[in-house]
């Protein structure tokens, strides 16, 4: 491969035909989700708020999971395989020995890898019968993702969007809208349990845990529609593994192979999805590679407990054993929306655990990590998201500890989303005019 | 090729090496530009607004043009190539027999096919030993797209942006600051001529022709800058045809090949680089195919007169023969503002002339185009910029009259640009909440 080379890509027919399942390959059994010691069971709610084709893979043992062929027409339609881009104008720039490259994931259709999972969901979901697709949305990212899923799938899609944020990324519900997707600022007047909060105080703020409750009870109730999840769960990070496996086959393109994956981390899908194949290198194959995983000092879920916990503030989902800061913690609000959640998937939690994966956490005012941004910007073009940027910043920053000590570490890291529609929080943290 | 393909790309190793000059193989020599009858020369100043390199390629009689090699890897690094999709969902939402494809120059980093001749320019630039890009901007994307050129070669970039539009763009505008440009509305205090303007209201909206004196002022008093141009010259559509000709070998891997070529267009850039290719094929291989250029009422500039006229409104350019509605016309605003142009590129022009391209216009309130591209965004998933949805929306007018007729026409068209900037004119014209 020619020094100068920037981008590989492979070829339509040798995208990955699988999905990678971690779960019969980890260090131990995953411990699997549990009742709470009172009250009622959230175990027994699991068939009604999940596909069965997911609840099947969330527990399966399987190493490889098929991908339907349709679905993988479908994946050639929303723009994959996605390429792999040596940064050779950012490393003459840091003037650093080591070599990066990143995964364009931001080459979405709705702007973030969470329509890897969104679009699998949407296709089971047609599958099995259902006509409509409910869920949460916080920073608006998943939301988007599922309308777009379901717009491609003619599914309609109802989406409960935490006031708070609803009320001022008018440009991002739009675009749900083109879709085609309901899009309600939740609390709202479409549920039993919105209506209590919204009934009081129709400015009431809202909170993905009253979102997610939301989401689920509009599903109950409607034998036609079905709940979707866009993070945390063993099969959300499963259906993300296409972004390492075609990372893994374009490293080879690039004769190379990486001993640093880097990406952001709120719930862990795109993390996950990222790591994972490469994690599977490292537990079967011998390989040494170092894991990073890119948080806010607002959320740093994996400096927190590992334990079980709820995976929502209003206690409805079964407890997971997972990094956790604690399911009522209140945390400051970021740019980078999507990294802010109390737990790390229970995957990931585990690989923690067992100190397969690093952590760092950046300081709540951003500067430094959309600075690396501004860099990354500069000398790359591509306009990374604001939880994309603290995947960008790790890199950089230890791109420039290689520049010191010399060595010609190989760094990979995952470009998630890009910051199209989120220019407001570069001009807010960087001062712009 | 399977009958559900939806997307093809070629190999890194496959992209085009040279850009397609057709000034060779047009009918008839192109009319040069002149002089007006009376006045200064503005021949005379062509050297000093217009890059060695680019001066040279504008009268080239070379059919073939190399893309020097390094930048070929910046191509690359802009992620070039851009796959070609077959719009399957969209053909069977519409029961049409037509097939149609859509070319992904949305797909860029700055949201247009505009880089396409930055980079270039940037490029040549760099090489002639400039420091700095001037120019101006109207809808925002060439400024966006000169500042990423400028950011990736380390030059500095000065963009000049109508006032009425820089006020309103404040993403675009950051975007541009981002990739280290600095920014200023026009007419500006910057320059003699803006002084003059803006000493007298410092609120004064400008326009392109003020912008257009500003940027040339701006460059040719410091011998350190060098004037870009972004559209209607004849090598700035060469810098484009690299659209066409990787959409040339896409086809063949498709095993098809198009009836009917279909672009928006304004100065010609994008449609220019995605066609000519192809009228390559008409002129000299004796294919038949049919170019549409969808364009808005508000400047139907190639159904205006055929004739020499200026390029911009402060008459500081030489006269240009082509398809004009008069230098000095007012045109109604629209969302699609990159088409708002009072005059198309000379080499289309005289095609046009020859009855080549066909063109169509559609109504200023820009309901119907937004409506059609509403139906591309469901059933392909992917957010046109309001210029390209002229494209999408004359792709699905024909497809329609295909469905009546029962003619099986492959139709491609060029998406030139995503939308992710500019929702509020979505949400303005479908009257989005």
């Amino acid at each position: 491969m020619p020094i100068n080379q920037r981008q590989v890509n492979i070829d339509l027919k040798e995208m990955p035909t699988q999905w990678y399942n971690i779960l019969p390959d980890l260090p131990e059994p995953l411990p699997p989700p549990k009742d709470p010691e009172s009250g009622e069971s959230r175990l027994k709610n699991l068939p009604k708020i999940l596909l069965g084709e997911c609840l099947k893979q969330e527990f399966s043992q399987e190493r490889w999971i098929d991908i339907p062929e349709e679905l993988q027409h479908i994946y050639h339609q929303a723009g994959r395989p996605r390429s792999l881009f040596r940064a050779v104008n950012l490393e003459k720039r840091l003037d650093t020995p080591a070599r990066l490259y990143y995964k364009a994931e931001f080459y979405s259709p709705t702007g973030s890898h969470k329509v890897n999972t969104a679009l699998a969901q949407a296709f089971y979901a047609k599958k099995e019968g259902y006509e409509r697709l409910t869920t949460e949305t916080g920073a608006g990212q998943w939301g988007t993702a599922l309308a777009y899923g379901a717009a491609l799938a003619g599914l309609k899609c109802t989406v409960f969007w935490v006031r708070a944020v609803y009320s001022w990324k008018k440009d991002r519900r739009n675009l749900m809208e083109l879709f085609g997707a309901d899009v309600y600022a939740s609390p709202s007047d479409q549920t039993e349990f919105g209506k209590t909060l919204y009934g009081k105080d129709a400015n009431h703020p809202g909170s993905l845990g009253i979102a997610i409750s939301e989401g689920m009870e509009d599903a109950i109730k409607d034998p036609k529609a079905i709940y979707c999840l866009g993070s945390v769960l063993n099969h959300v990070l499963m259906h993300q593994t296409i972004i390492g496996l075609e990372t893994k086959k374009q490293f080879v393109k690039f004769e190379d192979y990486p001993d640093m994956v880097i990406s952001c981390l709120g719930g862990g899908s795109n993390f996950g999805g990222f790591a994972l194949p490469f994690v599977h290198d490292v537990l079967k194959e011998g390989k040494k590679i170092k894991f990073i995983a890119a948080q806010s000092k607002a959320s740093p879920n994996l400096q927190g407990e590992y334990r079980y916990d709820f995976a929502d503030y209003a206690e409805m989902t079964p407890m997971l054993k997972m990094y956790t800061l604690g399911h009522k913690i209140d945390m400051v609000p970021i740019k980078g929306d999507g990294l802010r959640y109390h737990g790390c998937s229970p995957i990931l939690s585990l690989l923690r655990d067992k100190g397969i994966i690093d952590t760092i956490a950046y300081p709540e005012d951003e500067k430094h990590v959309f600075e690396r941004a501004t860099q990354f910007i500069r000398a790359e073009g591509f306009l990374p998201a604001p939880e994309s940027a603290y995947s960008v910043a790790c890199a950089i920053d230890e791109a420039l500890k290689c520049k010191e000590s010399g060595e010609k570490k190989v760094i990979a890291f995952n470009v998630s989303g890009h910051g199209f529609l989120d220019i407001p929080g570069f001009r807010e943290v960087l001062n712009l005019k």
